[in-house]
């Protein structure tokens, strides 16, 4: 079994408001040392034996057609055997 | 500027109703190969000069009092200096 594991972020130039109220609640709570937050997905997918061939590419397409919006997200992965 | 990376996830006993969600989704474009899905929140905390001291303690704190909720999450989180 292969497990693959995904990254989805906010690309960084756009606001992330949600990271904004995490570091705000952080500040309240005292630990004033953190700077900026930006909050993403992780997903883990375990791929059973019928993936074979460029799992790196099937995963690829399986991030631009449905896990990520390229149009305001960066993703990246690690295929993990 | 230490960087630090939190991934926190449902714990492994319980149903994760919106990675079964996205595993259906994925099988109904046909990438069949995908087993289970599991989905978790990413953050990326920058913190300033101020985090001095033992910088894994504080964030463990963060995780333990706001970032995830120990009954049902896990949490793991890597320091990048």
């Amino acid at each position: 079994m292969t497990q693959v594991r995904v990254v989805v972020t906010l690309k960084p130039s756009l606001l992330d408001a949600q990271g904004r109220v995490v570091q705000d609640a952080l500040h309240s709570l005292g630990y004033t040392e953190v700077g900026r937050v930006r909050i993403g997905k992780y997903l883990e997918l375990d791929l059973n034996e019928e993936a074979n061939g460029d799992v790196a590419a099937r995963v690829r397409e399986m991030c631009e057609r449905l896990l990520a919006n390229p149009v305001i997200e960066d993703y990246h992965f690690e295929v993990i055997s």
